[in-house]
């Protein structure tokens, strides 16, 4: 059989311009993965007579629909209703599911509604696409021997976590996954995009693996992707052009695959057997959350002080209020004294500090907002401070987001340079 | 007559997920702004044949199509040649164009290919959509009395251009700018989306304004959105309806519009002239981060301390050793220590903290995954701490998340309290 995928995103708040679909996105990069073609993605709103219309042109000329949204327990929730009514087949409540829905309810104390209810129904003849972490299960249904439709909520870590759970196996288990795809991701931080692609260029036009180039939030990948009939032998095509790659891109490269700048630092610590501590200013506190996203992340950071006014870097960091008053709080001198201070108050192997003018206001002439300096002071009682200048044009976020990726990137590197 | 516009986005990478179709939302909130519906929006790839059966479809339901992409001089740029060939009409090349994009290549000195040439094709009868920003034109094309087409390139800042510069002022000279639409968002934590909507649900009926519900990472919103001439005789028809929905549901809303959870509490402590100090463990930061967000937050927010370990509630909070072993990290005592520590220290009016399990491990029977216990140090002297738990099945930043999120809404319900 010859599948053709089709993607059908419900919600008036995309046809308003309020969010970005960036559930076509996952669900093309999914399809795309799995060596499933789509040709086609339609966005419609929450409206019965309007979705049919859309599911009347897409099982024309598509035999797997996937949709997005309208799941919940609200009125202008239809998705379900809108499917079984077009295939005119009644809804059913199931038992488990109107359980489930209950047990979620009773475990948070939440109030459970009349509302709640209706997501316990789905048409006759439908599976449950389960839903491990929400609310809203979605559907599997073949409602004609040539046409599967698989329904997920619009909110995206439920369909993220529900497409991984449910749907390769799903598919490979009626043998519509001939071959598999299979990537591995380098991770970039500190090249740009283009810069990285000159590099790699002549890579581009591989056709298996095929090789490509993504940037998100100043941080640069390249995809790796292998047709293949297992995994081990994706493998196998895969890893002399990752060599090629890494030796020309090598000392940019932080990570790969699900890594994360703090995940691949984490390693580092908990490798030598380090701790760690932070001094944040214009971040906030946002190094210390990266950090503590990581699970176990407890074996090596010890805390930190969230510096935000100049009290708390005198009284709490020992910062100099002279050099304060002389250098100001952004500059190199002040970095290093947050550093050391909070690597000596906390006891810990390192400590790292980020100071720096995140904008919109506070800016000058010569202390540009997106200047950060990132102090660092390491096991062995040296301490130094690096200067950059973040692109004011993207915001304060972006600044604060950019000191926090590059405070990591240097610990790793201090990591790379130690062997 | 009745607009209803519909947006067709041409493109290969959308469908192989490589690029977020960010045009799709830009549109959609254009068309909003304007007051013209659209119910559908489109992505298909570099295909002719596709592209045309897609615009079969638009062309049957919809009076205002926007393309986006396929208009650069590669071989798979080919949705002018579609549109012409659909309709049955001979391209014609402008010699003005022509001109014009040899003029655009000599100022940047590179090289130019007949490629480029296809650019300077439009059907027959179609006008120019001028592009201030780039080689490629569009076209602006009513190839039935009905039936107005605009095409715009890929690229978002060259659409976005295009649009500015001339789309407003068109669609007003035609007489199709009726009315616009102007929204008021109600914004609320601590009340589910479907408890927020049962007490609500007779609004959800009204034609103008009209009332939907929406929800995302555990806050809910109510949209009010109304049809006027003018935004002042749109706030007048808003007005009622948001006064009744606050009297129904008041106490769980924290803001509007552009609100944050953070900013609002931020706004009562720079109306009250008083200062807040974070004391952070599961969260790591990210309430200190949350805060910081907002520009200006240096008048109220002086620091913090990420308390990750024990060592470090104990040493810099001032926590009690034997409380931390009989009651545990994640207890009310250990709370409410370190709440009154970090207000102590750092000499602030209010001091709030957060401990808890974010997991996925670290649970146990009498503390399970996803309990969180937030204290909270007023100004008063008086410090307390409430108990949260969370649902563990959303993952460690669930958890973390709404640990945050309740700590903002107990610091902005303490205000409300005081009034």
């Amino acid at each position: 059989m010859n599948i053709s995928a089709e993607i059908i995103c419900v919600g008036t708040e995309l046809l308003l311009g309020e969010i970005l679909n960036s559930n076509a996105q996952y669900l093309a990069q999914q399809l795309a993965q799995l060596g499933i073609p789509h040709f086609y993605q339609t966005v419609v709103g929450d409206n019965s007579e309007r979705l049919q219309k859309v599911l009347a042109i897409a099982a024309g000329r598509s035999n797997l629909i996937i949709t997005t949204g309208g799941l919940g327990p609200t009125p202008d929730d239809l998705t379900t209703a809108a499917i079984a009514d077009f295939f005119a087949t009644p809804l059913v409540e199931r038992p488990e599911l109107w359980a489930d829905i209950q047990r979620k309810f009773a475990y948070t104390g939440q109030k459970i509604t009349e509302n709640n209810r209706k997501q316990a129904l789905l048409p006759e003849g439908a599976d449950t696409l389960p839903n491990p972490v929400g609310s809203a299960p979605g559907m599997i249904w073949q409602p004609r021997p040539t046409l599967l439709i698989l329904t997920f909520p619009g909110v995206p870590f439920e369909l993220h976590a529900m497409w991984e759970a449910t749907v390769p196996d799903l598919l490979r288990s009626r043998g519509w996954l001939e071959a598999i795809f299979h990537s591995r991701e380098l991770l970039y931080f500190g090249i740009s995009e283009s810069a990285l692609s000159e590099r790699v260029n002549h890579l581009f036009n591989l056709s298996n693996p095929t090789v490509a180039p993504y940037a998100s939030y100043g941080q640069a990948r390249l995809r790796i992707t292998a047709r293949a009939s297992t995994i081990a032998e994706a493998l196998e095509l895969i890893a002399p052009i990752e060599a090629e790659i890494l030796q020309l891109t090598g000392e940019h490269c932080f990570g790969k695959d699900d890594d994360t700048l703090a995940s691949v630092a984490g390693q580092y610590l908990r490798q030598h057997n380090q701790t760690l501590a932070v001094a944040e200013s214009c971040t906030g506190g946002w190094l210390g959350e990266m950090l503590t996203e990581i699970p176990g992340s407890s074996d090596y950071f010890l805390g930190g002080i969230i510096s935000y006014s100049n009290s708390v870097k005198i009284e709490q960091l020992g910062v100099s209020a002279a050099d304060l008053a002389e250098q100001g709080a952004v500059s190199e001198t002040v970095a290093i004294q947050m550093a050391r201070g909070v690597k000596q108050k906390l006891q810990s192997d390192w400590g790292i500090s980020i100071t720096g003018i995140a904008g919109p206001d506070g800016g000058s002439e010569t202390k540009p907002v997106g200047l950060v300096y990132i102090g660092i002071a390491n096991p062995d009682g040296e301490v130094r401070a690096i200067k950059h200048q973040f692109s004011p044009s993207r915001g304060r976020n972006w600044v604060r987001r950019m000191s926090v990726y590059s405070a990591l990137n240097h610990l790793r590197k201090s990591f790379v340079m130690i062997g």
